[in-house]
């Protein structure tokens, strides 16, 4: 298959992460040399900045400043939610043709890969000659195809860190400690909250993912459980969790009105009402049934810190530059289109490997936690989740244990 | 004045910070070859494990196990909110003849300043012999005769960075975003929230403390020049503000009830009720007067990961050692009782020292943000405030800038 000569458009959608600066950075690096590729353009807030012909001669750049924007947190190419419709895409074809652009790559989440697939079959309608590709990206981790997804180890480093934080903070004093993590429909991030355990007492001792159903009259009696055995009970929750019917528990238990973005995702991040409606379910019962007068109980909701949190997992950096290069690689090597994934070839000792898979198989469809890795009362992980997330994160902070077992006589 | 010879015991008290352990384990590190000193007792809990006599041989530990603790986030000696009663005081004078024990040091804030007051007096008016020392201890910073407080550095250095990763993530899509950082009756947190600045329109763009009156109806115009300006705004809003009533603003716009500690303080963290309700306030001003049609807009709660995530600022562990075993120093040296404080004698280059100072100097007082350190709008810190803060959270992750400049000519 001959190699196209034009120009190349690199881009970014959706809710930025910890490296996702490295995504198209490793895209540009793979380009940088090819004879093939007359420019490099990065479009300003995703396809917004082809629109508007918007774009950032990324050719011009110094070797210094793309090395460090590549680790820098959230997407120096801006982003945007915009999903594009017929006259869009009628557009951005001609943008093309008036550009010579002949090499699309965008990294997003699935919403992303849905609309670059629409715009690849808007192309091919025309027979216009594109080379597209889809970055896998998204803290949620919720792409087909995709063992783990650019950005999602990052946010799982911070999650386990701040979990590893709170746990011994609720040591303290004892009491109900529940964290509201990201995960509209998937649970990888709030699962991520067990990897910082240290001991078979650390918390979190609850996990609740969107996969299971939630059953608020369960969930208080599995939080009293937890709290009559140890004195304090540690309790994960994700944004997205759903009772039965697949109503959400936000929309359950919230009072106010709810805001829904351009693709009709109802907001689940920014606002504290889950965790704060959750807590005051768990004071009523264990206040109410008599098992503690006067419960400590805490909720915070993690929100965008999760993805915006400058400490990058130096995995999820390695491979997130390197699945850019790929993508770049694939496009210069005769491939049409596809979407660039991450599959785990070995655990032990862990190994990935880069796949280009098509574009459809990961369009706008959701990955979900393997049921192996929840617990059959759907209220925690397994070890196989452990041993599947270990070593993505990186070595998180070494704590140490005091002796209390060396007590002092009493007199 | 003669060395009196007999145990010691250190505890911990009020909200664990970063490196609370690195306070007890200096005084302990201190200690620990003194002939004078018979046992080193660790009290679980704070104050209620002298009421237990619940004590942890702390001389019996391994070095490397104090070490590993000491880098460890929240108190291994647990902790305790516990304010002393008379009978309280009674039987702990009673339980420190019987395990002579004649050296007390407590590291915590203002309330645990207040508790060994009150003990110290207890034991002078029958006249015990007894050595008390209060060693700094806060998040907040509000202690008097301190230059800042083992803890608030690596809390200082968490709001820091997560200001610099919002930021980032804000400019990625525009929009409002609030964060709501700890700090009850002083800004110096919150304040924190500016030392990552790293260009002119970096945010957070207004920044909001107790020390000064909120009034809600300039909030949201303040936060209008903002966005009218940048397309976007960042916010960092203490979880103490009040009108210029002393009313907290968290209870003129709740609705719910607020629960209080046992000091009589209204619970401020742990909800996320005052973000939620600012955030619909900037909306209902923005849209309402056709600023912008649809506002993006989002409100964080920092909540315990402030105090609790496990990245201690190298500056904060390093001066926490020392004032602790500087505390121990002073019972060493004769000195009857005091609290051990941190000084700052220049500030480029970057001095401090330890200085014992009065309990009663400290217990129960509060310290507040220099009025040099807020803008003259209240809306902001001041230059003064960065110099000062800059060299307590130690290095902060690198960032990279784009060349948006370097455009790709329109066609």
């Amino acid at each position: 298959m001959s190699i196209i000569t034009g120009n190349a458009v690199v881009f970014t959608q959706g809710g930025p992460t910890a490296v996702i600066n490295a995504s198209w950075v490793g895209v540009v690096e793979g380009l940088m040399n090819a004879k093939e590729i007359t420019g490099i353009y990065g479009s300003m807030h995703g396809i917004d900045g082809i629109l508007n012909e918007d774009f950032v001669d990324l050719r011009a750049q110094s070797v210094a400043t793309l090395q460090a924007v590549s680790r820098t947190p959230a997407t120096a190419l801006l982003s945007t939610r915009h999903k594009p419709n017929a006259d869009d895409n009628k557009k951005m074809l001609e943008i093309f043709k008036k550009y010579n652009i002949r090499y699309v790559f965008g990294a997003g989440g699935n919403d992303t890969s849905e609309s670059l697939d629409i715009i690849n079959d808007a192309a091919k309608s025309i027979e216009y000659e594109l080379r597209l590709f889809h970055v896998a990206k998204t803290v949620d981790n919720d792409l087909m195809e995709n063992d783990h997804t650019p950005g999602y180890a990052s946010a799982a480093r911070y999650v386990a860190n701040a979990f590893r934080g709170v746990d011994l903070d609720n040591q303290c004093f004892g009491g109900v400690y529940l964290g509201v993590c990201m995960g509209r429909h998937a649970g990888f991030l709030t699962a991520a909250s067990a990897l910082g355990r240290t001991a078979p007492d650390s918390g979190p001792h609850l996990v609740y993912v969107p996969e299971m159903a939630f059953d608020v009259a369960q969930f208080v009696k599995d939080v009293e459980a937890v709290y009559k055995k140890y004195g304090r009970c540690v309790i994960a929750v994700s944004e997205g969790i759903e009772d039965k019917n697949h109503t959400p528990i936000l929309q359950l238990l919230s009072t106010g009105n709810l805001e829904a973005d351009s693709h009709g995702n109802v907001q689940l991040s920014g606002t504290g009402a889950l965790a704060d409606a959750l807590i005051g379910k768990i004071k009523e019962h264990l206040e109410g049934n008599g098992t503690v007068k006067k419960l400590r109980a805490r909720g915070d909701t993690f929100g965008y810190l999760q993805r915006s949190f400058p400490d990058q997992s130096p995995v999820d950096y390695a491979e997130t530059i390197g699945l850019g290069k790929f993508a770049a690689q694939m496009a210069l090597s005769g491939n049409i289109d596809g979407s660039v994934a991450m599959q785990r070839v070995s655990n032990a000792p862990y190994k990935m490997e880069y796949k280009l898979v098509k574009l459809k198989s990961v369009a706008g469809k959701t990955r979900h936690l393997p049921r192996e890795h929840v617990n059959a009362a759907g209220n925690n992980v397994t070890d196989a989740f452990i041993k599947w997330g270990k070593p993505l994160i990186g070595e998180l902070y070494q704590f140490g244990v005091l002796d209390t077992s060396k007590k002092v006589a009493k007199k």
